[in-house]
């Protein structure tokens, strides 16, 4: 069988190859039929000298453009939602229901719909105007953005769908996707909906190109290139960080989504109170999907004693009563077994599961370690090592000073939840951990798991380093994940005429928020 | 004379010192008798240990206190301002007026007062608010920042008054400033002016810590020691890129301020209707303070022809009568040469100037460049070379297809400008330039010199790499500032009691815009 085209300036086309793949069904190990080519260098050339053009293009056409594709594109996703959720199943191993058919797919669609409004309507770009200097600033287009997607959201997070993308296409930019090898065939049949929806809308060709895979050096060689503006990357942070290095040595805007553990202080009153309900939640939140999620909660911190003990022993129950599911690829199980490794030789002990299970495909045993307090803070970065799949660490302090020193541990993570009783026993010990929890993550909780990622205005998907490359950013929510991509343009003394629309004395749309002499407004500038 | 003592957790305190250094008068090449110390790292480990400390405390203090002190320091500034202007004159060589005493002074004042406003009043922290779902977000404070001032601007850049500085303070963090070498009696006379405001004000006492300068290796560590929230940095490009880099590979927040060009297209249109005034405006932006601002006009791009030539002539007499001003120092006039050199070896011709004045001091011939765009597009990167002081470098295109070409290999600027004809004769052309400029610069200016930047909430200090290392911030205009020095803080499902200020349902102040539900408001979230 012909290697499958990839999708440059418009067109499928025969890739220029070094190699090829093929993804593999997880939940039974057997080999997809299609074949998938590594591009050699000249497709990334290809790409880039498109994308350029596409950029210089895209500068020209109103936003109300950009909305039309998003639009076109969300519902040419719902037209292939049956295939679209075949393939993915085939290729992740993850439900068709309710996961890929009923969550993940309607909220893909649903991201773009509301990246198509935030270009629409425009206050995304924090049009800000001094009206007694004639200066005016907004925030425009970067260029070319390359997206990086991961392996464990096939639609929500894919390079050529995803909340970056949508992010990056919203704020006026081409995107490259660079698909991620373990789901190509859904990569594709993706890009063949965002290609039928650029050329509804008429939009330039190279709006959207994706490749399926590149070798490393050409991965460093792309983000280095300076026709690209910046780089989308949500994935390991191994490959993260070297790609980072290759964004930071040109000054070139990249935003990672890497590692996290997001810890969950679980309060003794809490405990007392509903024990046997958080046992529940928390490990609902551990499996789901394997616990493949970003968000997924791989640390507990309790205090030693008895409430403790009943919550571990009712998570092992669980854990070991619950249906294995099958990883996203080989590649996970066996990330997995070296992690907890490493978890082990820190002094982890293994309370249930450990091993891969012994059935065709990817399966591990759901696995629940313990460690002591004191143990975390003798190795406190190797105790650190993301299990990404579905393994937790119970951290069990001997008391509320050891539980606030393993707090002051914590690498960065996008989120951290503390559960405290409702009668107020707990809240001395909230107030002083939430601060410490707070400044290493992105978003603090009460109460609730940190799974659900709500593609909400006040959404942070994002944290401190290593969570992510810069504290400041998130990768979900609109309109703030659009300005990543984007560069701060001020105007002064621009002539009326030259301006662009967001900043005209007139309101473009009658909607467009606007910092106006310090106060946001809807209205034009009053002259 | 014994070493001035350096300011460390509120304290002028005996430095821990490996070698000490005078200021010299540019003026007269003379040294000037306070001996300052280069701190040892121990200096450096106390600064950090005592910031930490002031973070956590700041944290705890309403933002109503911040702009207590902001205002305040800048009454104690005010009351200082002779004192001030007289030892900055001495150590820059700078005139106490216009420049220092009723330019400078009062903008940095002016600085500190806005930056008090936006602290007291909140907007700056973008705090959003998802009420059907209980999700909140704000930006907060980073943790303690270093800021490394420039030599140019004694008052307004300093580390530890200016822009940097107010804004860090102002977003709640603690701010370590590095002072320049080139003028530590000025910054010790702010540091004073600024722990006096401490103390007035009740501010955790480490809230501003200064060293007067520190070996290069314990910059780096500086940066990269995780007890640092973020970096400020205006000065050389060679500096800043070696600070990046110890930043960068620890995922640490930060912002920098290096060299621009500032490149100044001038239209035919333009030359033809008012060539003499545009002499005029460009020599006076020029020479202004000897070329010595981040902002300085240092490329003019023209179209060949007589009006070119004329404009070049009338440039080259008023460089050549104008009064020849003291560089900031020694250092100054050596990189100028060294500058110049390699500009004269990549083919650019000098018209006027090219060499130190031998007067005492450090004073630099006003020169003028000259080369053809097709020399500049044979070496755009050497004959893009900064020459920080008194020198421009006029590039002489064909046409406009050569113009256009030159434009497109500018690297990263600060601002760019273009001038053209009131009838429209210069329209066309300037359709066609423009956006090619846009892209390089972060302010893109009509028919007005660069060299002045208003401390406005539309103003961009800023621009694509290497202009500064990240092109979606400013450094320059309140409230943006601010924004560099915070962290995305995420608040889900938690209880309405822990939650800060600026997210609870009340408005704290009546007067804080939130984007509530996807509007912005002045009023409280209704229930």
């Amino acid at each position: 069988m012909a290697l499958q085209p990839v999708l440059i300036a418009g067109q499928w086309r025969p890739a220029q190859s070094t190699g090829s793949f093929h993804a593999e069904n997880p939940a039974t190990g057997e080999r997809l039929p299609d074949e998938y080519p590594t591009s050699a260098w000249a497709d990334c050339d290809a790409v880039l000298t498109a994308a350029v053009e596409a950029a210089v293009a895209l500068r020209a056409l109103p936003a109300e453009k950009l909305a039309e594709f998003l639009t076109a594109y969300a519902a040419q996703i719902e037209a292939r939602a049956a295939d679209l959720a075949a393939i993915a199943h085939l290729e992740t191993g993850l439900p068709v229901t309710p996961r890929l058919a009923t969550v993940e797919l309607p909220r893909t669609a649903g991201q773009l719909r509301q990246a198509a409004a935030a270009a629409r309507e425009g206050s995304w770009a924090l049009p800000t105007i001094d009206s007694k200097i004639n200066l005016r600033s907004v925030l425009e287009p970067l260029g070319p953005v390359l997206v990086f997607g991961p392996n464990n959201f096939p639609f929500a997070y894919n390079g050529v769908a995803g909340g970056d993308f949508a992010a990056a296409i919203a704020a006026g930019n081409p995107v490259i996707a660079k698909a991620h090898p373990s789901h190509p065939g859904t990569s594709r049949l993706l890009a063949e909906a965002a290609l039928a929806a650029v050329r509804e809308t008429g939009l330039p060709p190279a709006t959207v190109q994706m490749l399926y895979n590149i070798a490393n050096e050409d991965g460093l060689r792309l983000v280095a290139d300076p026709r690209l503006g910046a780089v989308g990357f949500t994935g390991s942070r191994s490959g993260g960080l070297r790609l980072k290095a290759a964004a930071d040595a040109v000054g070139k805007p990249i935003y990672l989504e890497l590692s996290s553990l997001n810890p969950v202080v679980m309060l003794p009153g809490a405990l007392a109170e509903r024990g046997p309900k958080l046992v529940e939640e928390f490990t609902t939140s551990c499996l789901m999907a394997s616990g493949q999620f970003c968000t997924n909660p791989g640390l507990m911190l309790l205090l030693a004693g008895e409430a403790a003990e009943q919550f571990e022993a009712g998570v092992k129950e669980k854990f070991a009563a619950a249906p294995v599911n099958p990883l996203l690829s080989a590649g996970v199980g066996r990330g997995l077994l070296n992690s907890l490794a490493t978890l082990r030789a820190a002094g982890a002990e293994v309370i249930t599961g450990g091993e891969p299970v012994n059935t065709p495909g990817s399966r591990f045993a759901n696995t629940l370690l313990r460690v002591s307090g004191e143990d975390f803070l003798a190795a406190p970065e190797k105790l650190q090592t993301e299990a990404f799949g579905n393994a937790s660490l119970l951290v069990i302090a001997r008391d509320a000073s050891e539980l606030a020193a393993v707090l002051d541990h914590l690498e960065g993570n996008l989120t951290g939840c503390i559960y405290s009783d409702t009668q107020g026993g707990d809240d001395e010990l909230y107030q002083d951990l939430a601060p410490r929890l707070r400044r290493r993550v992105g978003r603090l909780l009460n109460d609730k798991m940190p799974t659900g990622v709500a593609v909400s205005p006040a959404m942070n998907h994002g944290g401190p380093y290593p969570a992510t490359g810069h504290p400041g950013f998130t990768a979900v929510g609109i309109p703030a994940a659009l300005r990543r991509f984007a560069m701060l343009a001020c105007y002064d003394n621009v002539r009326p005429a030259r301006l662009p629309a967001a900043l005209a004395d007139k309101n473009p749309n009658g909607k467009m928020w606007r910092l106006i002499d310090g106060n946001w407004s809807q209205g034009d500038v009053s002259i």
